[in-house]
């Protein structure tokens, strides 16, 4: 845990500036343990350069906070007599001029109470540098990450076997949390998208109170977390039957799937998975229908480093985990999207992900 | 929808800015609707006083946004370009110097591509100026919160009557989460808490793998979401039986819990209604052992406006609706909570939760 603290100070060191700071959140969960959230009171760990790391905690998490065993001074406060006191109680002295943080997940108002304590203070985005702590996952972090996704697997298995025509995307949506929870996560790694017909083609869908139909593609985009990990996987299935052309749409992603996955190897780039797997479309009939990038990097958040996307000459190397997920979108018609969860390992790549992803046809 | 850009046109003009910025989140869902979430791609509102209203919006989700109806100039981006051009473009040939912000949601990243467009620009934390926007709630809301207390309370009641000696937390709290999702909430209001003997004194406790004895205090703090809307309930029972000082700490809450509830009514103020609480507790033998404020508001988010604690002086007014969750935690040996959901009426109070609040002993 203390290691922790020195990682970070060399963080601060290698980014020139006076000091990090990290708030509940992935890389807090991977560093120091817990399981703190963000909320309306603040809590952070300030590690600077020079001079003792110190945390800002609500008197409530004092507790929770002692046991993580961290080495450090704490500036705690109460809801009645408000967090500014602890602020500049934690910054007096020091010479603090610049700060890091983790620019996507601190919020404005713990911004603006850093800045109230130390006039002129500037604060820089470090948000890729310090999640570089979660960039390589730990042999722990693969387990819990094998689990997370067998649970979502077993769960999607179940659902499917349920679907019947008529159904609502709601209803199944609700099945399959059911199942997902009853597999065992802790939590969902996000809302899951269940899509049919042509909602299918919006990448972020919601189901809806709208039964499927006979011959509608069925999008699945779902994943449950286990000890902080989370899975990320998508099929797409089709209802009754399928016909030609949506065949032809789902043969062409699975392609740009497999082309995605294979490219993977420690030392290319994330550019080149991405390349990979969208050259397959580029060359179909269907490119004009290509929407997102081919991933991201998955772990305690769904969405991390590194982003499988062309122009990002990132080096993939061991221990990275990320999505390869190519879909077609073709509006008010249909969408197809098949996501697997990649593990680069010593001298290639593993798909985490298992289930079946050739054309399948349920409810018949 | 497009009443709602007046709404914060009018908002950015009481408090003295040049135009306020709406991110994805309970205001955004309040005002405009749709199913939108922060995530590493910036998605904003802004609404100036002088000028058109404009949007950001990542090119991926310019289907969804556009079936918002809302009438403003839309600043579409892509992942291969970046968003910095469209914050470039969406600020240009304005003359905005100052932007009031939800400090509570927004965070660092976008402040800073903000401030990036506009050299200079100051951001002004308007949480609770915009938040209250949903400190009243409309009808369809206050439907929408009876479905999922509704919900919550039936899934407590399902898992109570599961409880024995020798369960994990861990194992009732997944019993609890399956059963919340059979009666049908659409997600968790937050991570529920289900917490035995002396670990039931850390008021933000997670589930263990630890087996209830008999004996145990045994607290459950959770809600489901139906419709944006959260329910948030916490009970505590006994496992087995109960000793006469655990019997006396949960009388002495549930009184707590009455005096507020009781002092409920248009026209008084939140300071109250903790005082009337908190006098319960600081009255008793137990006074030592207070921890936290009394509640807190609920709606769209789990924790928002109106606070119930000393020191907030804020008006009650009918359709605003907030926890009264008076607590005695006692480290090591038990902690105590009994909360309810209270709509203010037109001449006093209703609490929605009706779940019994009697001590309860279970497993027998």
């Amino acid at each position: 845990m203390n290691d922790a603290l020195d990682t970070l100070r060399g963080i601060a060191r290698d980014n020139g500036v006076d000091a990090v700071v990290i708030v509940p959140g992935a890389n807090f969960a991977r560093l120091f343990g817990g399981h703190f959230m963000q909320h309306e009171r603040p809590l952070l760990v300030l590690v600077p350069v020079d001079g003792p790391p110190a945390a800002l905690v609500p008197e409530l998490e004092l507790g929770p906070f002692g046991a993580l065993g961290l080495e450090l001074d704490v500036f705690d406060w109460r809801d009645q007599s408000g967090y500014a006191p602890a602020f500049e109680a934690m910054l007096a002295g020091r010479s603090i001029r610049d700060i890091g943080v983790e620019g996507l997940l601190m919020r404005v108002f713990v911004d603006q109470a850093l800045r109230a304590a130390v006039p002129g203070l500037k604060i820089t985005d470090l948000q890729r540098a310090l999640s570089r702590v979660r960039l390589h996952k730990g042999d722990d972090e693969i387990r819990s990450l094998r689990r997370a996704i067998a649970m979502s697997e077993a769960a999607l298995g179940e659902t499917l076997d349920a679907v019947r025509v008529g159904m609502t995307e709601k209803a199944i949506e609700q099945r399959l949390v059911q199942a997902l929870f009853a597999q065992g996560v802790e939590s969902l790694s996000f809302p899951p998208i269940v899509a049919a017909g042509g909602h299918s083609a919006n990448p972020h869908a919601s189901a809806r109170d709208v039964a499927v139909r006979a011959g509608d593609a069925l999008l699945f985009d779902l994943g449950g977390r286990f000890d902080g990990l989370c899975a990320d996987i998508t099929r797409t299935v089709f209802v009754g039957h399928a016909d030609d052309r949506h065949l032809a749409i789902h043969a062409t992603v699975l392609a740009a799937n497999r082309a995605g996955v294979a490219a993977v190897t420690p030392g290319t780039t994330a550019h080149a998975i991405d390349d990979a797997a969208t050259a397959v479309l580029e060359a179909s009939p269907f490119a004009a229908h290509i929407l997102t990038r081919t991933g991201h990097g998955l772990g305690r958040e769904v969405h991390e480093d590194p982003y499988i996307m062309r122009g990002n000459h990132q080096v993939l190397e061991p221990g990275m985990v990320f999505t390869v997920e190519p879909g077609l979108y073709v509006p008010g018609e249909i969408g197809v999207r098949i996501e697997d969860d990649v593990l680069v390992t010593g001298d290639g790549r593993e798909s985490l992900t298992t289930f079946d992803r050739e054309a399948r046809v349920v409810a018949i």
